[in-house]
């Protein structure tokens, strides 16, 4: 009899020692984290044990656990934030959920009902409610994750496995506005391929990213902007997705991201912008595309002045601008024309920070933790 | 000032409840372990630490650390054998250094020297000296591991990873002599791409393989066969390299494993494989190809008796016969001319064994721990 996840078993230990919030002034993404841990313990045999909230405390792991062999690792980012009545609020978690079971699925690790974990991240973020900091651009950022648990060396299936979720207060990403990055364009190294798992949110996806980013920044870039195959195809930009606007010979706009091709994350925040652009802008103007786009198309329409702005979306940052795309020793000027990022990015970044604040409503895309 | 890996400054604090071996014919792949573990931390700041040998121990992991969210993980398989004078031997170990130190740079994690972790393991190998199994099969499964233990959730390189070694006695592969495997010829997922990490033993390659086998596994067959692209080139079967070998019409034969071309995992086995098979068939028999196949030419050549046999390689099993590759509803069935297997495939078992415990040598294949 394997049992499902029950929100209504969580079990509470509360910390006898706890600690005060960090000044928010002074918070590194993902450094400092709070008071507690939730935690669910799955088997094989029996299916998902009783929820728990305890103190936030280390993992005794054997050395031989599936996890630090075989990548038996999955994770999720998410965000609550401090509306102007001071509840607390997730944006679009059920789109986590989904995607966590796919990658759950996906990996050989258990899958589970969504609804009930986040019935568990309300109560947690009720336990937590002093940690989540006041102010735009400030949030506690949730990090939900399963590893494999079993221990031994072949190399099959987890038949144990943790569900954890823990949380890191956090600032604005861009500490003073916007700061436009400059990007390389990667052609030497893929992050994914066509029946990979790159449209998966795998720890496995994450280890092969960072020795081209060294490189990168070894000659002046923040971030990779992942090229596939001969054509140049743009992909993905460090672990973003990317969006392009172009304008048209007749006036009208352009708004362009990669399609769901199974290289491409489907991010929460790429497809909220979707979704906001198709809703918000005219239609008699703009045109919102997921299509494919290559490196040449990108240097052939900035040559012709047609590259009006470009961006990458993610649930760190909202939206990342950027300025500057270095392929193959030429560079891509990108207009930054509100002065640190193009027009429809800023509009972009206040549409989704509003509904993310409680400030704006769109469909049920914020849920208040109670 | 980042220190070396220095074999020299070993310290060792042995249990004091020693364990005793478990008999041999109830050993299960990697599933008990020896009574200690081989530990190096590693800092960004100070490079390695001081290695210990230590009783064997759980790890204390915080929830944040990033082996459990990034995949910063890497590892390497090899043995131990003991040989007809009592001596223990490892078998062309300098193979998985160099190796494990690709790893370690693709994965940014660090690397080190690798005669100096060598000798480490042969002090490790004299500590567990009791529980290195006696006789053909047998033997003692080494597993260094590299982990990511930097503690935060920024995705970037990590400033602090530990170099372990643990150790599994292991019996036969095939505890009752050969039996070959049905393969199910898989190209809806695909294991490895050009220019990705396919050619590091990351455990990155290892999460994505499991659902593809269990899938094979419901069919009735033991692995996958990876193809590769449109025109079905053949990669890898399983976690093993593969050969095959065909019949000419001239009466030569020809025994083929896919080239390096940055898909393929560089096998100790296959390299021995290859090495000892130009060294010991007659060339005026025999070619030796690392080429490009496809799963038609497989297929074809089958079809007109040409194809006389198929083995995986690798440190588990040596060789492990194939006899049946099911590729889109079609059965292509491989000849067991030795019974349970190809002539060449029981040849090339027994060369490498022969060289592993000692009763043969070739080269510097086999080092005696001392």
């Amino acid at each position: 009899m394997s049992a499902p996840l029950d929100a209504s078993k969580l079990e509470i230990t509360k910390t006898t020692t706890p600690s005060e919030p960090i000044p928010k002034e002074k918070l590194v993404f993902g450094k400092s984290f709070t008071d507690h841990i939730l935690e669910i313990e799955w088997t094989k045999e029996n299916g998902w044990a009783t929820p728990t909230i305890k103190p936030y405390h280390s993992f005794a792991l054997d050395p031989a656990t599936c996890v630090l062999h075989y990548s038996f690792e999955l994770f999720e980012g998410l965000k609550a934030y401090r509306d102007s009545n001071g509840k607390i609020r997730t944006f679009r978690a059920d789109k986590n959920m989904e995607r966590m079971n796919r990658s759950a699925k996906r990996a050989a690790l258990p899958t589970f009902d969504g609804e009930e974990l986040l019935k568990l991240i309300d109560q947690f973020l009720l336990v937590e409610e002093k940690f989540v900091p006041t102010g735009y651009g400030y949030s506690l950022y949730l990090r939900p994750t399963i590893i494999g648990t079993s221990v031994g060396l072949g190399v099959s299936a987890p038949t144990k496995a943790l569900l954890y979720v823990i949380a890191s207060p956090v600032g604005p990403y861009f500490s003073a506005g916007f700061k436009p990055v400059s990007l390389e364009a990667t052609d030497y190294a893929v992050r994914a391929w066509p029946k990979g798992v790159g449209s998966f949110k795998l720890g496995a996806n994450y280890v092969s990213c960072i020795e081209p980013q060294m490189e990168a920044a070894k000659r002046g870039h923040s971030q990779n902007l992942w090229l596939f195959g001969e054509e140049g195809y743009i992909t993905e930009v460090g672990a973003m997705n990317v969006f392009f606007v172009f304008k048209n010979a007749d006036g009208t706009q352009e708004l362009v991201t990669p399609p769901l091709d199974g290289m491409i994350l489907p991010g929460v925040t790429r497809d909220s912008t979707l979704e906001l652009a198709r809703s918000k802008l005219p239609s008699s103007e703009w045109t919102v595309s997921e299509r494919k786009l290559t490196i040449h198309e990108v240097k052939e329409r900035a040559a012709k002045g047609e590259l009006v702005e470009a961006f990458g979306t993610g649930t760190a940052a909202i939206v990342s601008p950027i300025d500057n795309i270095e392929y193959q020793g030429e560079s891509i000027k990108v207009p930054v024309a509100a002065g640190s990022s193009g027009e429809l990015t800023l509009k972009i970044n206040n549409w989704i920070k509003d509904i993310q604040y409680g400030d704006d409503t769109f469909k049920n895309w914020s849920r208040v933790a109670q």
